[in-house]
């Protein structure tokens, strides 16, 4: 067994063949992983200058500025790493870093445009829990590969205290997006995340989970059993090493995370301060479609829904359907059918038909003359038009005048 | 017993005083109303060009161009105006003109715009179900004061086959409107309709039910009650003369003069084809407030409340409370609160704050130096951010390390 400082001397001394990621590589952003916080501006940013193992070896040499050793801390001195790639590996996991081919570069690009934009001085960067920095590594759990599925993915986030309404629409939207080959991710949460994940599985969909815990003991316990499922053909996949628990500033670092890794991000329910709402908050910032279902008015699962609608700036889009969200976040081709309206025989009539029609009682016939005087029209236009509803099959003659056809009775009246 | 056309003669030959309106010229316009369809572009050209008086007695006389006559029809030999005028006296109604001080002109400003923008040749024309022209007189019933009663006016429409959810929601924006001194104006129809004049009417405020039959007997005739309830403060309005039924093409006839007479419109509840949404679109024309009531994405009735929120060109708003329409509709001051958030006590706290609070047990207190490897930052940030917690109240000291205080547990771990 090498020590993590050996590894680091020898994947500086003997660089890889291409295409291949060298262990000492792996094993600096596995230790890079537990040692500082995701989304953390000034570490991502070093490792960004340096590379991977020379960051890890001035942090463990001590010899790297004291701004970054402080974001560190006493993490520095310690070494998890073999400890940590074996947990993962005991359950079907492994670590995925920006070296390797399976890395979401394409989705992620977003979140290091994003990071650019961070001012030099620490006090004047964004809070960690809202900053877009891309991750360091990815642990990953399950039989999916990581870029493929998040090539068409869409986020389906929103309460974990959901309605019964709130839990069915997401799970018909992550039924018929798995069923048009769409990859839904979310978070692996009760109420929403998990009727989103549960309907993708029933349409035999690969679902990702983004976890703010270890991949090795998802969070939470009781959905110890979805999460089997979805690595079987999905994936689990955390910012944090095996055995991290999921503390409460990390579901909102995580986040950002679902929305780079997705083309947009739809709220299924959100309550008026909610994580789901900072969700369709970071999809905003990173120039994604942030897609809203609405609810009763009633319902204080929907007041985060119907807030975002209201945002005036904001952009976020109505969808009701999986049709809907597609059309936001599909290519040409993926337009969603107008609705279907009803096509009834009235809709082609003139207006001098329409008033005939309407003018027609429904027992007992009248001629034309007296047509012609409840619509307000000439007795020439009443002959006119009436061939064409009788023809229509809307009017007919009961020998001594015009009267509806039996069918259309009770249709006189409507708004 | 005069005739009209005796009365029509004296109109012309002893002009009436300023404030006052001729019996003739009331006369020519109760004619009018029961001769000519309602929102018929030329009819009402041409009673523009010569006055009601001059264009009855052409019409009468059989001097009017053919296109006016053909219009008007068989109607123009008939005379009922002493009788729909003494009809509705009989149920304390009468017929508002133009000419008079109570004629809402300002509101109905935009349906003279609407008609002048209307082509001269006829086959051109907006059709007479969807063009903006103004009424020719209206027959109201009730203690209200027409103009009055509709400067600050709201209109909420909606489907007939309305949910439970939507008469609710259509209730209480009906109350709360009318106890913030709102008028709710609507179509006195089964559903959303009645549950919004019945909202009005509980809050002690006038409403106004604006018919497409005569105001002596409003339809459906189950409404009787309500109407008659409505009379008491507020107004029946109706462009057609007493005793006429409520014909189908009458109600999208109607469904501009809801919009013209309002600040904005509010749909509760819409099928995917529904007279609610051909009145949001006349609102829209006429420059008019469109505010839009979701729903479920699971019922049918929301099916058009969402087409309207969907619609990019549109400009509807979604609105879930009286203080949304009245942000809407009203003047500066009318500005509805932002939705109440719940502050916590970590609203205001620091990243590593945040960090090292969500570093601490629930049972057993750690020391300093363990906060800092959980939390991932320095042991001296931990000895910084800790008094502030503890003064806070979300950390206490066991007197062998720090944990959180009772009433915080629980809250360890949310999205």
């Amino acid at each position: 067994m090498t020590s993590l400082e050996e590894d680091l001397e020898d994947a500086v001394a003997t660089p890889w063949g291409a295409g291949e990621v060298h262990p000492g590589v792996r094993r600096a952003r596995a230790w890079l992983s537990r040692a500082a916080e995701p989304s953390t501006v000034d570490v991502w940013r070093y490792v960004d200058d340096l590379g991977p193992v020379e960051a890890v070896r001035r942090l463990r040499a001590g010899s790297a500025p004291d701004r970054i050793r402080s974001l560190v801390g006493a993490r520095a001195e310690q070494d998890a790493t073999l400890a940590d790639l074996q947990r993962a590996q005991r359950c079907d996991g492994r670590l995925v870093v920006p070296e390797d081919d399976e890395w979401p570069g394409l989705a992620l690009h977003a979140l290091t445009l994003g990071v650019a934009g961070e001012p030099v001085v620490p006090r004047d960067q964004t809070d960690r829990t809202r900053a877009l920095v891309p991750p360091l590594a990815l642990w990953v759990r399950g039989g999916g590969r990581l870029d493929e599925l998040v090539d068409r993915s869409v986020a389906i986030v929103g309460s974990r205290a959901s309605t019964a309404y709130g839990e069915h629409v997401a799970a018909e939207l992550g039924h018929q997006l798995g069923e048009r080959g769409w990859t839904v991710v979310s978070g692996g949460a009760f109420g929403i995340d998990g009727a989103a994940h549960r309907g993708a599985l029933a349409a035999d969909a690969p679902t990702v989970a983004v976890l703010s815990c270890g991949v090795d003991r998802p969070y939470p316990a009781a959905h110890g059993a979805l999460f089997h499922r979805i690595a079987e053909s999905g994936l689990l996949v955390s910012e944090w090493p095996p055995g991290c628990a999921p503390l409460r500033h990390r579901f909102l670092v995580r986040n950002r995370l679902i929305a780079a890794l997705t083309r947009g991000t739809v709220v299924v329910e959100a309550a008026a301060r909610s994580g789901a709402q900072a969700t369709a908050n970071r999809a905003r910032e990173l120039g994604r479609a942030v897609m809203v279902v609405p609810g009763p008015v009633t319902s204080a699962m929907s007041v985060g829904c119907h807030e975002l609608l209201r945002e005036k700036e904001g952009g976020a889009r109505l969808v009701t359907s999986a049709a809907h969200v597609i059309e936001e976040v599909g290519g040409i081709g993926d337009l969603a059918e107008p609705e279907a309206r009803p096509v009834t025989p009235r809709d082609g009539l003139s207006d001098v038909a329409v008033r005939v029609l309407d003018a027609c009682p429904v027992r007992t016939g009248v001629p034309p003359e007296r047509l012609a005087a409840v619509a307000g029209c000439d007795v020439l236009d009443v002959l006119r038009v009436l061939p064409a509803l009788e023809v229509a099959g809307l009017v007919e003659w009961t020998g001594t005048g015009w009267r509806l056809t039996p069918q259309r009775r009770g249709s006189g009246a409507a708004s």
